[in-house]
């Protein structure tokens, strides 16, 4: 069988139909700019990729389209034997700490969460809700971003601001992109032979967005993501850390409110804000070519990285693994030897041969370093389908009992 | 000759004169509650403590009732033979690196600077006012707790947010606590008998206010606090660190605004939003009473110190030193117990016995460590004095050949 991975943003929705055995992609495909004008839908199926442009009015007439593709390009889903839909969920708060197969009372509790992830949890509610009512015959599961981080200690979860306030408005750590730091470091292990439970990991997960997590033996330590994934390490178009102080002073003299805050903190800041451009190919570019604030947006990123990876060598005490992942992590050269340079006396390297060389899971380390530094393709979504087998066998034994 | 070091805080006047070459303090007072209708004043001069409640109106009075201590409970400002006053400014901004000699012009160069520091600047202005009107014939000194992390590198010191932004209201990393950091660096190189510039160090400053430096060869290269005194380690009453997202998120769930965020993250957070208290010393006594609030501020403000020391670590390559000073630093023996313990994969440790005993300039690492772990009582008011001398001198030899 197989399982349909589905990823519901406010105006987009990105599907997969994953073999979670072999894990390959069967097909994939997105949907973009829903409620606009004019939307794209792709499908990938075959090595093809069909391109369409066409008004997508909602999330429903977007899933439906997905599911035209499915029929008209194929793999016909009914041939793909769907043995469950995935959905990843942003936001599972202190509610969820592993997938759940979904009813009503869970998309209730999911839009209870909403005030945590005002952009992201409603999106997801409405793809929930689209696909059971279009996929009403398989078990549905959510899949939370935030779930993998549920296991992180009090001392790192915990703000240090009033307590009554924090307890009244669920602020806390709960830390992002949890699939990927989970499933990069399960496969640290794998590809190493070694058990999880004995191997010290720093996952740095570099996307769009991008955070850092410390993993002891598989339970996570620390995280760079918080309440939102705003925190930590400087992202695409996110700042990361900035003292907070630095709101009350825009708000006092540059007259932002809240809104505008956000939107220059979330939207308008880290790389892009700094240099111009955020995406690392272009930002390599403009550096080779002499550009002074592409160069200082590099610095800045690599210096807080730097950071991240000798707060947590700190809380690990033993680094076995820097594990590098997503689509800078996985394919910028000069951001792993710039964040693992000088860094000898941790035992941390970066052979430069190694690190030029492309391909899938592998280490770039030199062979004397006491940390490998590796490089771990993310697979969001095969984690997702894995995940949902999961929660669909934890079903099944029960239904097998009570029907027996 | 000695320098008399004026602090003014909205709504106090701390004093001290200091031998700035013996570097003993002769005498030293507060003025507390200026502007509240009981006032009160305390003077200590060869060891008795004199202590006066009265009305203070201003900061005038408090200056005056200062020098009229002096007056009547000595020593005699006369024969102090005062060289110079030297005056702490909290913000010194991107103008001063260093300490200035005051004139009218500097007062409006450091009144320009109030936006970036509008409770501490005005204060701090008002004071040098005051005692240049009643302390004409003496030179007066501006020294910025800012000034020494003016040489932070700018990967440390820029923020990943909108380069216009930041540019037109001044928005980057400044630092505080520059004169302690600076001193406590410098001194562990003489305790030591070592150059400063041969030295990596690590300095801890941990008193109400709180915040971490790193300082190669006497160059500062990262410090925790930002463009506020907010940012970094967790305080008595302050978060640090904390997730931006989090004020947005109480902004449009708990209705609060601006100045209410600006004092629930300065006043009432920290190990006392956390734990009821701020004082190290109580809150021990709590932990030992089996509060588990006070257990859980205790590890929160533990975890972030040793976020930093790691992440320093990896910044500085190489640590020699890590010193602890101020009065959590100075005193609190768990803390340095907590910060140091599990970290001898980084080469660091504290020796229980050594860290137990009390005393001035110590090291309290076992001898195979790699890291010396010391404690240096910092010396801000005798800092000043010196930097004070500095200042003078440079302002005396252009004098003298004009002169001439
Ligand atoms: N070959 C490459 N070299 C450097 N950076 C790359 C390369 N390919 C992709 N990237 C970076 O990866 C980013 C996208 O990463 P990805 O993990 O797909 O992001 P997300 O899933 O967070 O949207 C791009 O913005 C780009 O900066
Ligand atoms: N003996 C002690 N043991 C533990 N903590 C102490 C001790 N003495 C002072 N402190 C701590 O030091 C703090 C004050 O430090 P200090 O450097 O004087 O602060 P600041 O100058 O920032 O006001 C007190 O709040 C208390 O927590």
């Amino acid at each position: 069988g197989s399982v349909l991975v589905l990823n519901s943003g406010s105006s987009s929705l990105k599907y997969q139909l994953v073999n979670p055995v072999g894990g390959e992609a069967i097909a994939a495909g997105t949907v973009e700019r829903i409620g606009e004008p004019s939307g794209i839908v792709t499908h990938t199926f075959a090595g093809n990729r069909t391109r369409r442009e066409l008004e997508v009015p909602d999330h429903g007439e977007a899933l439906r389209l997905a599911l035209g593709m499915f029929d008209e390009i194929g793999p016909r889903l009914a041939d793909a034997g769907i043995y469950a839909v995935g959905h990843r969920v942003v936001h599972g708060g202190a509610e969820f700490s592993g997938p759940v197969v979904v009813d009503d009372a869970i998309i209730d509790r999911i839009e209870a969460l909403v005030p945590l992830a005002p952009l992201h949890n409603p999106a997801n509610v409405q793809g929930i809700r689209v696909a059971r009512e279009l996929l009403g015959d398989v078990p549905h599961v959510a899949v939370f971003d935030t779930a993998f981080f549920q296991g992180l200690p009090p001392a790192a979860y915990t703000y240090a601001i009033d307590r009554e306030v924090a307890t009244e408005h669920g602020v806390r750590r709960y830390g992002f992109h949890g699939t990927s730091h989970q499933y990069v470091a399960g496969k640290v292990a794998r590809v190493l032979g070694r058990r999880v439970q004995d191997l010290n990991t720093i996952v740095l997960h570099l996307g769009n967005g991008a955070s850092a997590s410390a993993v002891r033996g598989g339970v996570p330590v620390d995280t760079s993501m918080g309440l939102t994934p705003l925190e930590g390490l400087v992202m695409g178009t996110r700042s990361g850390d900035v003292d907070p102080g630095v709101l009350f002073h825009l708000a006092r003299n540059a007259g932002l409110g809240v809104d505008e805050l956000d939107t220059l903190l979330n939207k308008r800041s880290g790389v892009l804000g700094l240099s111009g451009v955020n995406d690392f190919r272009e930002l390599r570019s403009l550096i080779d070519a002499g550009d002074e604030d592409a160069q200082l947006a590099f610095d800045v990123y690599i210096h807080r990285l730097r950071k991240y990876v000798g707060a947590y060598a700190a809380l690990l005490g033993r680094v076995d693994v820097i594990a590098f992942t997503a689509g800078v992590g996985e394919n910028d050269v000069d951001v792993r030897a710039a964040v693992c340079a000088d860094l000898e006396g941790l035992g941390i390297a970066v052979d430069p041969e190694r690190n030029a060389q492309r391909g899938g899971e592998r280490i770039v380390s030199p062979d004397w370093a006491q940390t490998l530094v590796m490089v771990i393709p993310t697979m969001e979504e095969l984690a997702i389908a894995r995940q949902c087998v999961e929660a669909v066998d934890h079903l099944e034994p029960p239904r097998a009992v009570t029907a027996g």
